[in-house]
């Protein structure tokens, strides 16, 4: 149904066309009119709607291609491998299939559309057709086990000053990856590693950024908690561009640290921080900790000072600010 | 063909059977009658070979199965959900797809046989059936991703320590987890774990332990570094006790460790090491290092010290020692 109605906006470009009319001409409700255009902005089309005169399609989705986004990419290594598909389960398991099957260091898959994106902690990702960043990186890098955490802050600052540099708008990190514009998720990490002994074999970064869905595109349920890069800056932003700014950011990022170790990543997540001296509460499997977040050890874990004046590390769980 | 000897040898228990007989019986060289007697002790068939007399079939296979080996176990739950098969290409994998479909924490996978057994740094492990342990234990351990290392050596202490008891010869461990008799190994392991985030999902640790493998049951290439309990003890190892022991070993381990951390682990490790005092080099990334073992760091990294006076640690790679 919302192939027919979507050929009937293309017909009439520039036209509105009524509620009314479209109810009238599709047999169906006014309610499932409202119902059909708003499946279609989940797609990535978009529609003026004027009282009266009812709904005018301004925009069709915009596709990201292999071609342009490889003519922008900036890195010598990142993305030049690189799959663009147009919808996927998550693109965290399309890469680790690639992965399976050869993909080299630094490859890249992209879908317009995940339709079982995945967050930390099993959560799901909210990942609508054409309207955002779901991005899997696979990398195979020459470093222990032990220093996978190091990659995960690593790229929670390579996104955060890419997401900066192209929309001007403040964010920051909370601890570990997430990115937060006003308190709001803009952009999450889920970082997948797999690791034979003290050797890590592969590590697949997946990488979601929200950037041009509408406070319409959000279920209910995350409208408080989550925010796009359009939303929180006014503007619609350019896909490819970002892409190839956070690839460019993330290889610039890990070669200063395979030059230099973790104290300059370190140094640059805490100066991005929106964790460093608050209050925070984090279940781990010993129970709930709490204190005031003092910075990150050398390993990545955080460091909290309780109200007892001793010191904790953190090296896993989700936290919540509290103060 | 194998079959038909085999029912012919079982038609005429403790009779030798001559060469020359089996030879015209079943219209083959002597040279194939011989690879026949191999290919059927490779499956755990014992025979007695008499020069001028023949063959004589002494032994069975024995086959382990899981009414007796539950009832030998010790452990509260390691070893609880077992299976045993005949035959795979790797318990590695059958584990890994056991975990994807829900295995405990603590299950357990145990093959006759193995015919794509896997080491460390993708190398073969030579898994002829009915002779060995080859067996897989899924953990999904609460700690974090960089203790990872921790679990490798725990797992190399706990099986240095059954075999010590079950056997009584001497036994020790090369960093990080091979097991030596007399320089040749008689057991390795291999620990595939899968991470989120900083977050351990799984740890599949794989144990290949040479228990009743004859001298001639090894390829040419690798007689001179690889040994069986078998042949170290000069006495068959009942493999469902040692099994049994094993898991015990791993579980009272696993408990210390929960309890008080990595210290009194990395004591035991000390303790039973043949790696500690001796002059090692290792390939890494950057090249190879060189140096005198002295002992592991809290990560588990194993410490050298050069020639140049400078301390270096090893987090990842396959030592060589050199004097």
């Amino acid at each position: 149904m919302s192939d027919q109605l979507l050929a009937w906006f293309k017909e009439h470009p520039d036209e509105f066309i009524s509620g009314e009319e479209i109810s009238r001409r599709l047999d169906i409700s006014r309610t499932a009119v409202w119902k059909q255009i708003n499946r279609l902005r989940s797609k990535g089309y978009e529609f003026e709607a004027v009282p009266k005169l009812g709904y005018r399609l301004v925009q069709m989705p915009t596709r990201l291609d292999e071609v342009s986004l490889l003519a922008k990419l900036k890195t010598s290594k990142l993305g030049h491998q690189l799959r663009i598909i147009a919808r996927t389960e998550s693109t965290q398991n399309e890469a680790a299939a690639w992965a399976q099957q050869g993909a080299e260091d630094g490859a890249v898959i992209i879908a317009e559309e995940q339709t079982m994106g995945r967050g930390r902690h099993g959560k799901s990702w909210h990942s609508p057709a054409g309207k955002g960043i779901w991005m899997s990186l696979i990398l195979r890098p020459q470093i222990p086990l032990q220093f996978t955490p190091h990659l995960t802050l690593l790229a929670a600052v390579a996104l955060c000053r890419a997401m900066k540099r192209v929309t001007e708008i403040e964010l920051g990190i909370k601890w570990p990856n997430d990115i937060l514009h006003d308190n709001k998720k803009v952009c999450g990490i889920l970082t997948e590693s797999s690791a034979e002994d003290e050797r890590l074999v592969h590590v697949i970064a997946g990488f979601g950024i929200s950037v041009n869905l509408d406070a319409h595109d959000y279920p209910d349920e995350l409208k408080a908690i989550a925010t796009s890069l359009k939303i929180a800056s006014g503007k619609e932003i350019d896909r490819a561009s970002l892409i190839a700014e956070c690839l460019f950011q993330l290889e610039q990022l890990y070669k200063l640290y395979v030059e230099q170790g973790f104290a300059p990543i370190r140094a640059l997540w805490e100066a991005q921080s929106i964790t460093i001296g608050r209050s925070v509460t984090v279940g781990t499997p010993n129970g709930p900790v709490s204190g005031v977040a003092q910075g990150l050890d050398e390993t990545g874990a955080l460091i909290l000072l309780g109200e007892d004046g001793c010191y904790r590390k953190i090296f896993s769980g989700d936290i919540h600010f509290t103060g």
